[in-house]
């Protein structure tokens, strides 16, 4: 990790004095402090601000998906699921639109025919590298060329939003299949055994779960991905996602262009987890929103040493989690923006009762 | 508890049937599932909805405050935060402007001169009952009269607040010294024993924790609060607070006009333990906005058998976790209302996949 350099270790005590002289109990708005030094550490001011908030949800396709190992919903499901976001019904549509959050979708890697040409969402972007991983059981996911392309490519559509004034981001994933890359991804980076770091996805039952099980473990010897918790790029080849590879690059890109990173749920950590080894500095940028109820999902967190926002049990994706924690993050920038200080407000602070009055 | 209606039993059945049809796996979106069921239940419909929410903040003045035995900070300090609540330079104003939630402030019994005829906030409300509790170390904290009184006004102003539209309430409150009050209602109700019922409240010390304890467990002594763990009135008139009072029937009014409670804090959540005394169907309509950073809150909340939704580690009071939470419920309630169902969206569903697909 980065060393702090000494005029953010300034900045941090500024902000630190400005918290500790608003009116109220000293510490007693808990995480909302820590967001607050670190929206002000990631935009290096003593006033940062939520700028135009968005979640880039990116869609991919699993070979893997259709064989039925891991996975209840038939691959299909995430086609029609792309259109859903596109015509507005699902969850993160709805989160997005109560909370004034921009949203963008991305076909990464979607296998399907073309997209119908009449559909029409402004921000639904088609950056197809191809139709779906190949079958990571049989052979490799991707190419070390599609990888790499797609990271560039997920790079590419933050900083374009970067430039237009965003500077608060999260993103999602829609991907029949994806919990079992980001379950390799996390094993292999982390050292954690298969066990632990495979979950429900969707909603697997026992029998399937131990089916799962089985088959990442195939998948992890087949790859020797044991000799490869350092190589982003060969993972991401071997075992695949291109939303996954995309939320690599968008990672890069945000904490490139100084933006602050909501991160969300098991797959999205497991892009981050990516990008870390890429650029640990990521990491500074990132406030975590939530602990999925996919039960690996707090291990994953745990390894970060991350202290996520929201418990409320979810597990569905699609940048969810992240949509429902930017209203808390909105409240701490505003906190340190918009309240009174005790001098200001004429209130008395118990550090000047302490001078005045023995302690009983 | 009084038991569920057929009808209620059918409602939750047809809830349940609505969000099991939204495009997402079952129970994807956890504790918002159960949101949006609590929400239909409370308002008996298919489609309920968030209507101008409203946190009423309750202020108080305690006599054991003056002694300064559990207290760092003085007495004055409720009536200065009265007044920054009507400049609207405290926390609770800035998470309500951000959320477009009604503040009310209700001096309930805060212990100063007149209020300047200056300030200007159309909701503040000037209901106070006496300048303060009297000093429950040497007598009782106020009359059976005026603890039923306080009772009533709270019941009064909620009443006024649901006839004018509003149909989701969070009750807050100011006042120093009455995590004390809180702490002992907590040990007379649950049985649980003082030290495990106070915290550090504003921010005491070690040592000051110990005289804290001593002095409450001297009160509850002196009171015989033991034997009075079912009559809120006694508990009130013996260790008091005027604000916890008048919460306490602000629960019940809230509970009357089948409103949708957002319960916030240690201090709020003491008041509804005497409203649950009252009526113990108040808690029907209860959704639990966070657990406090105060030791003890979480242990009133599993006395109460509830799920907080957040876990911020606040400790502020003044209906600031109940703010932070209506973010939350707004987006249950809409994506009951407007997620797409498989059916609409043309969304394979898991169910329909395992007909067609044997499991692997």
């Amino acid at each position: 990790m980065k060393t702090m350099s000494n005029q953010s270790n300034q900045l941090r005590q500024q902000l630190q004095s400005a918290i500790d002289n608003k009116t109220k109990p000293p510490g007693s708005l808990g995480l909302l402090e820590e967001i607050a030094i670190r929206a002000g550490l990631v935009q290096q001011s003593l006033r940062p601000e939520i700028r135009d908030p968005q979640i880039v949800v990116f869609a991919g396709d699993h070979g893997i998906a259709k064989t039925g190992l891991v996975n209840p919903f038939p691959q299909e499901v995430t086609a029609q699921m792309v259109l859903n976001f596109i015509r507005g019904g699902a969850a993160i549509n709805v989160f997005t639109r109560m909370h004034n959050i921009g949203l963008t979708v991305v076909d990464a890697g979607v296998n399907n025919e073309e997209w119908d040409s009449s559909i029409s969402l402004d921000h639904f972007i088609n950056a197809k590298i191809r139709p779906g991983t190949a079958n990571y059981l049989e052979t490799d996911a991707m190419t070390e060329t599609n990888a790499v392309a797609a990271i560039e490519t997920g790079r590419s559509i933050v900083s374009q939003l970067a430039l237009q004034g965003c500077n608060t981001i999260g993103f999602g994933e829609m991907g029949i299949g994806n919990t079992s890359s980001a379950a390799l991804i996390m094993s292999a980076i982390t050292g954690l055994s298969i066990e632990n770091c495979v979950g429900r996805g969707t909603g697997v039952n026992d029998q399937q779960m131990a089916v799962k099980t089985a088959t990442l473990k195939k998948a992890y010897e087949l790859h020797r991905l044991a000799s490869l918790g350092n190589d982003p790029i060969k993972l991401l080849s071997k075992i695949g996602g291109f939303e996954i590879a995309m939320m690599t690059g968008a990672y890069l890109a945000a904490a490139e262009h100084h933006m602050l990173i909501v991160v969300d749920g098991f797959i999205s950590t497991a892009a981050l987890l990516l990008a870390n080894l890429m650029e640990p500095a990521v990491k500074d940028n990132c406030i975590f929103a939530h602990t999925s109820n996919e039960q690996a999902h707090a291990a994953m967190l745990v390894h970060l040493e991350a202290k996520p926002l929201l418990h409320l049990g979810l597990r569905l994706g699609e940048g969810t989690g992240a949509a429902l924690a930017i209203p808390i993050i909105r409240s701490a920038v505003a906190f340190l923006n918009e309240m009174a200080s005790f001098d200001t407000a004429g209130v008395s602070n118990s550090t000047e009762s302490d001078k005045t009055r023995p302690i009983p």
